[in-house]
């Protein structure tokens, strides 16, 4: 391809309203443009990037003895309601009527229409197990699309759909699967990428792992520990805490009239956070129900723990005039507690000793609150803390978590029967009896996949693509081209690379060397090939790498050769065969 | 792939509703899976057929200078009202509102998003010709979904777009796609496909044409001349007739009283429907304006050409108690006719003779009518009738027009700058000046293409896919596969034609003969090698072709290079190379 023919303009300045680097360069860069919020369309640079992508999903999921099928991106909303999802999925699914008046939906995931495939057609246990999987078209619509395209409303996704006749076999896949998935990440060019433990949030079922690209820019908040491989995303990781030993002391009611907060009873009181014991409000969003979580004052409450357990979303509840009149708001404590409510105790007051909670009394605190002698001995204490750095590993047990933040790149789910169970798909087993399959699912965002790697892979001038799903291998960049021997050369360099299948970009237009220069950076490739009326003097032309690691003359002569050879190798590093070691 | 693992049934009922043989086959063959009215999943042979008809329309595309890019399915509704068809198009365009109530709709055809992408970029004459393709699902909300594949909701299509500074440069670029496309038919296996004229619709632009695979299950009428190249969607097609020549008589006013159509005048009157004028009666969809068409008694009106003149889509007037009180029904005529409305007369009445007409009077006729010597001299005749089998041709002048039917398989445009224009798309030329772009598109539905190519190449028992876009190249049958010679040789083979690149579909199913070449019939793979006890007993393997054009046996040690060699002569063909001679 000649940048004379290229579409897309590339430039200098930071444009509106981006904070992160990937998106300003896909910007900058002429890689994107968007259409609107949270929708883009790809210029040629990042199709071809995300081609490359999609070519390493296929070859590993065929590897896995999957089978590439296309699912529709419209479907009728009657799937969605088989499976529960049109009423349990909220906004962020896109409903809208045909013009029939039929209720239809724009798939964000495609479990619905995975069983719809199967169901009909996997009718005995010897159809099992099998792979299914799509690169389509999805959308999701996110309230708070950002980052370009790291959050975005449409998207392209491999979405992948194994179908199990034992809880056993489906494990034996999902490894698999996870494994594989390590290697599409390698062969990305992300070898750092690394699974956590998450959520299964409205997917269902219960082990989910999600892969994590670890950035400062990340959205989400990743529990590792350093002294062994425990990762889990902050959403599901236990908190565990130690409390110190120390003397019991009595229980003593004392006035804190204008005290509310926990950071003023420890300022009252001459106390540390750790020393207390705080109830934070929410309601249920399914019955409006007041829920009161106790726990250590100087903790957070992980909401997603939470709703877990109460199988419910919640909002934080807010004390106003409509509020219930026997909570003594800023004095709330588990001793006395009679308001109408679900009332919660974290795992972190199980053994901890001497606290200051509420009085439930306007006005008043106790000292020396020790919940395993004042509580009712049936106390259920359970996990609803966020854990933090410097946290005790639930894996190894020493005091070495750590957290960061991290990108999500890809996620895999064992689901059950969720959706099989709902959607009524059944197989005969070896005995004539009926059964219900168990399912996994497995994801993978393209787009957003190619925006982390830019992410992890830059430097100040520009993304430096990995050759593995670089848009062009060799960018050639031919100074001076109204030159007679510089154009000569250059486009003799060319042909010649093309005809030995190299990927490569020709920046033939009469632009200066600086301009030139600095919109290769901006596209990245890999491997460059300088031609100017000076190295041509010399009878060579100039060979650099993208990340600065590399730069030499090489003879006219012999330039393609060597820089095909180049190519070769830095391609074979991200083979299958190679990542496998 | 082994068919013990593909997922998906075949059977041999004639599924219910369905009368086209490619979808009888496709859903027979476990190709495809209805989701909705519409809507398919495709099962991996599909996937595989599309996916190598996608490969060769990037190849064509590319070889054009093409640059492949992509838009969103889901966009703001902003960008069509700029171009105004967000007014323009009916309820097929598929609009809906987001979380946020912003309006928004699902890609039917790209243009906007062409001329967005494009229009801030290209603003140089230098940038100028350049072409932006995609292959990306669309929607259209068809009233008549019908024939599997043939007519979707949901479809994925190559579309392209060109951008221009001079309509020459579009011709030139508008001819190299023309071939190009006919070049891609060719490839996919469907040489017969042929180019008319068209109606360019809602599309805007004046020069269209169609790529037609001619079929009697067409919703096309194709317009064709034996003796010269003309060739033309019937919807554009100019009627030609000859009148012929015989003498006058006097206009005379007939009692008819019980006479009110064609065929009751004639009997009455003892003419042919050749030898009247009649009236048809339609009112505009913009103003609901009377229309009245005058032409003569056989024909038909074209009412694509007749909308095109007045510019607004039209329906049928029905006479009822609101209809004009002036309107003779059964009686309208053109002398005479005072009743307000628009008044049509179709160029077969312009050198007619001695016509019967209504005489605007009810019971009335006129016999003797003849155009030239009693309507106005400045009476305007213009072309709205439908051609027809035996019409002269426009081109050639002969009596040699033929009609058939065919399925469009393809489309091009010459758009001009109604897109450009309208979104303020604008390019400074080589002296400063700021013109308008113009555009030329071009589509080919991927999904659809793969049925026709089912409808054209096919026997009794499935389909026959060309070589180039079948979903697998062998068909291994392995009859008896649990002997032990047999399942040894059926295995060497396929392991060594995959080591070779073959694509390999390999039937190791314990299932009867029949059943495995029913199977391999509807799979429709062009090569079939069969390996049974038999068979090896001979020391060798039968290869046949799915056209059953060849059937021969080869011995076991040369019959995977044979084979190789086989597949890459019939490859071949499909080449690009190969077609262009």
């Amino acid at each position: 391809m000649k940048m004379s023919q290229l579409l897309g303009l590339r430039f200098k300045e930071t444009p509106a309203d981006c904070q992160i680097a990937s998106q300003i360069l896909m910007l900058r860069g002429g890689y994107i443009k968007g259409v609107g919020n949270g929708i883009y369309s790809l210029f040629t640079p990042t199709k071809r990037i995300t081609s490359k992508i999609e070519a390493i999903l296929r070859d590993e999921m065929d590897r896995l003895g999957g089978q590439e099928v296309m699912f529709p991106v419209a479907m009728p909303a009657d799937l969605w309601k088989e499976s529960g999802r049109w009423d349990s999925v909220g906004s962020e699914l896109l409903r809208f009527k045909d013009r029939g008046g039929n209720d239809m939906v724009l798939g964000m995931t495609h479990e619905e229409a995975a069983v719809h495939l199967a169901r009909n057609v996997a009718q005995s246990y010897s159809d099992y197990p099998f792979m299914i999987y799509q690169i389509q078209t999805k959308f999701r619509d996110e309230p708070r699309a950002r980052g370009g395209l790291i959050r975005v409303r449409e998207f392209t996704m491999k979405d992948a759909y194994s179908f199990h006749t034992t809880q056993e076999d489906l494990e034996v896949f999902y490894k698999k699967c996870y494994e594989a998935y390590n290697r599409i990440f390698a062969r990305c060019g992300v070898p750092e990428v690394f699974a956590v433990q998450s959520d299964s949030g409205m997917m269902g079922g219960k082990i989910a792992d999600e892969f994590m690209l670890p950035t400062e820019i990340g959205e989400d908040t990743l529990v590792v520990c350093d002294e062994c491989d425990f990762r889990s995303n902050m959403e599901v990781a236990p908190c565990i805490v130690e409390n110190e030993a120390r003397e019991d002391a009595e229980l003593t009611m004392v006035p804190t009239p204008d005290s509310k907060t926990i950071e003023e009873i420890c300022a009252l009181l001459n106390v540390t956070e750790k020393d207390t014991c705080k109830a934070v409000l929410y309601r249920k969003d399914t019955d409006d129900g007041l829920v009161v979580v106790f726990l250590r004052g100087d903790l957070e409450v992980n909401e997603v723990k939470l709703r877990n357990f109460l199988k419910s979303e919640v909002h934080p509840e807010v004390a106003d005039e409509n509020s219930p009149s026997d909570v003594a708001y800023g004095f709330i404590g588990p001793l006395g507690f009679n308001a109408k409510a679900t009332v919660i105790f974290d795992r972190s007051l199980a053994h901890a000793h001497n606290l200051v909670c509420g009085a439930n009394k306007v006005g008043f605190h106790y000292t020396g609150m020790t919940p395993e002698r004042d509580l009712p001995t049936d106390t259920v204490y359970i996990d609803v803390a966020k854990t933090y750095q410097g946290a005790i590993c639930p894996k190894c047990g020493k005091k070495s978590i750590r957290t960061t933040r991290g990108i999500e790149v890809g996620n895999i789910f064992q689901l059950g029967t969720k959706y099989t169970e709902s959607m009524g798909m059944r197989y005969s087993d070896k005995n004539g009896v009926m059964q219900t399959p168990i399912m996994g699912c497995y994801g993978i965002g393209v787009g957003r996949l190619a925006a982390s790697v830019c992410e992890a892979r830059r430097d100040d001038y520009g993304p430096i693509w990995p050759i593995s799903i670089a848009p062009w291998q060799v960018h050639i960049c031919a100074l001076r081209s109204d030159n007679e021997q510089v154009s000569k050369e250059a486009n003799r360099i060319y042909d010649e690379l093309q005809a030995k299948e190299v990927e490569v970009l020709f920046d033939d237009r009469p632009v200066s060397a600086g301009f030139m220069f600095s919109d290769a950076d901006l596209l990245g490739c890999p491997v460059r090939i300088t031609v100017s009326p000076k190295t041509c003097g010399r009878g060579v032309a100039e060979v650099s790498l993208r990340d600065k690691s590399f730069k030499q003359d090489m003879a006219l002569d012999t330039v393609v050769d060597t820089v095909k050879t180049m190519v070769d190798e830095m391609l074979a590093k991200f083979s299958h065969e190679a990542v496998m070691k």
